[in-house]
């Protein structure tokens, strides 16, 4: 195993993108199979010797393994860099941490992208329906891998948090401590309703050809920038756009520019659109936001969320944010009350913040002290 | 004048569509000119002698001046239809009703799909950048036409809110009574984002061609329809999302249909987006978005939206509804707290209704009761 090391300000370096390919199948909840699926990972810190301390980190629809260090794509920060290292909330001085890429994603994982090992092309438009218990599953196969018996652990926001209430109720007596932050365990009309707007731009760009436009050597990029624009007005409040850009404008000659934007905030969104595309695939969007649209913790008991917690053994921490329109506190409180109602050992929190959605990858103090005292406490109970 | 007459069961039969076409040229508000501006309008009921009774009702981004009546086009009964007629709330017994379609739409007005009388050609890209001013500066030449010194009242709800707030300030001597409903005195970041994403949509379209489209004979509707549908999630609430869709589904193979919709909620959208390219243009929506987007009642007082109402001598009616999260009830009271500000005579009412934006558009009992009572109350006042 490569446990990736920190050089002296704190800061994890990628010298190896650790990828393990499994040589047995998956079988995937719709019923088709994948043969061979790759797990692209990462890990922060040292399995103990009891392989107690590991903590799996889920990441978000558009994350990916690269929760802490540089990202080897952008050379940006990963996206929970400020929460991963020594000392910080998931102390890699006691923790053991492991972010995988999802089934489905772009960055080294089996996904759209891949090549099929049935056919030696890539999947394209044959990549099969996956849902969030796939990725969980997929994800189980690295920890009986790494001979982990109970993780620590399963923390993530938004999908990473759908696949913590996945693994934390399927495989309970895997998981010690659970921690949903600001998710869901189902989508409303409306989470559908803003990812299909995202899903008909990509599959409206010429250039998307059904899915096959990696053969074709082209790329949905306009209809991928269009969808992350969609998405990304989803993530902050109206506070916190307001805030940011306001009505503030760009200079323009004032006439005759009908059709170019005018206003910051507009230059935002494309910024945000065309970034996006340089470091994410048409295909995994189309794929991960059907799976999280799809993912419903209540339909195998037909609706009924408090069966689902029957007997469930795990310490659970639930987390939203009050500015979260996306995934509101009432969505948390579901499940609150649905553990609640099976006595199980569960902490619910809402935090105060005026930033939205985004507001779990960003430095909220309370956020911060609240996973690690929960970590910390823990340990005694 | 034309009139248009009802027919048994009180439905407008539009026999004929008044165009009137000025001699003179509109100045816009960005400097440049209109020649001989064509303005499509419908009446319903009959001008008194002394020309006391006019209501002007003013549309929104996607409704035109057939508001009531059978729609030629669509031929679905018009957006206020259950509002105007004879014992209605806009009772044509007793009010004389004008609705025209806005300067920059697509029913008849002058608008980017009209012919440039300087070219003998579709305006298309060379249609100048407009601005709600301008649309009511069109609308104001129309009732200098019709002789009317002082309308009775000015309503309408969002876009035609906007025009509203227009009228009632720069014409205040004009207006009795200003109903301005769900709309707000400026876009917020949030408002601005939403519409960006939809013109990106238009434009990422490879039938746009840089809004030449027409004269190339085609048509960006994927793109049309992609603004559409993004729109049409921000003018609903989740709560009336969910009560109409929920998570509902269609049956679908279960296999190989990831490109595939499979909620209905999906397949509501795609229909809301495709039924509205038939009655639409694609440049109207960016140039009606973009003239609500850069509306701002308080620019000309540096922001100061008190300074707007000084002296102001209408008599205001400001409705919201409690679960519009696109022009939600704090922009409305905005308004309310100017217009006290100077000591205006204005009413404010907040409407419950779960079926956010749209509220305006449907039959709310209680919002038709207190527009009805306040036309009548306003008779003695």
């Amino acid at each position: 195993m490569v446990t990736n090391k920190t050089n002296s300000n704190n800061i994890y370096n990628f010298e190896h993108t650790p990828n393990l390919i499994f040589d047995t199948s998956l079988k995937l909840e719709n019923g088709s199979v994948l043969n061979k699926p790759t797990i692209a990972y990462q890990t922060y810190g040292e399995l103990n010797h009891n392989k107690s301390n590991a903590i799996l980190i889920c990441h978000a629809l558009t994350g990916d393994q690269y929760a802490a260090g540089t990202h080897p794509v952008t050379l940006k920060m990963g996206w929970w860099n400020d929460m991963i290292g020594r000392d910080k909330v998931f102390d890699t001085n006691s923790y053991f941490i492991i972010c995988t890429n999802v089934l489905g994603g772009c960055m080294g994982s089996t996904g759209p992208k891949s090549i099929n090992s049935d056919t030696n092309n890539y999947f394209g438009n044959d990549f099969p329906e996956i849902g969030i218990q796939d990725m969980v599953n997929l994800q189980k196969k690295l920890i009986d891998h790494l001979g982990i018996e109970k993780l620590l652990c399963v923390v993530g926001g938004s999908m990473g948090g759908m696949q913590v209430l996945e693994w934390a109720t399927k495989y309970s007596e895997r998981v010690k401590l659970a921690i949903p932050i600001a998710t869901s365990y189902r989508h409303t009309a409306q989470n559908i309703a803003f990812h299909e707007v995202g899903r008909q731009a990509i599959k409206n760009d010429t250039n998307w050809l059904n899915g096959d436009y990696i053969k074709n050597n082209t790329s949905p990029e306009k209809g991928l920038a269009a969808a992350r624009m969609v998405a990304h007005i989803t993530y902050m409040s109206e506070k916190s756009l307001s805030k940011k850009f306001g009505r503030n404008k760009k200079n323009l000659n004032p006439l005759s520019k009908i059709f170019e934007g005018s206003f910051e905030v507009e230059n935002y969104l494309q910024y945000q659109g065309s970034s996006f595309v340089s470091r994410f695939d048409a295909n995994s969007y189309l794929h991960l936001t059907r799976s999280m649209d799809r993912f419903d913790l209540s339909e195998k008991f037909n609706g009924n969320l408090e069966k689902v917690f029957k007997s469930n053994t795990c310490k659970w921490l639930i987390i939203s944010f009050n500015s979260d329109w996306l995934f509101p506190t009432s969505e948390s409180k579901r499940l609150v009350n649905a553990l609640n109602a099976n006595a199980c050992n569960v902490s619910f929190v809402e935090i105060e913040s005026d930033r939205g959605h985004d507001s779990f990858l960003l430095q909220i103090p309370r956020l911060y002290n609240i996973l690690r005292g929960f970590l910390i406490g823990a340990k005694f109970k």
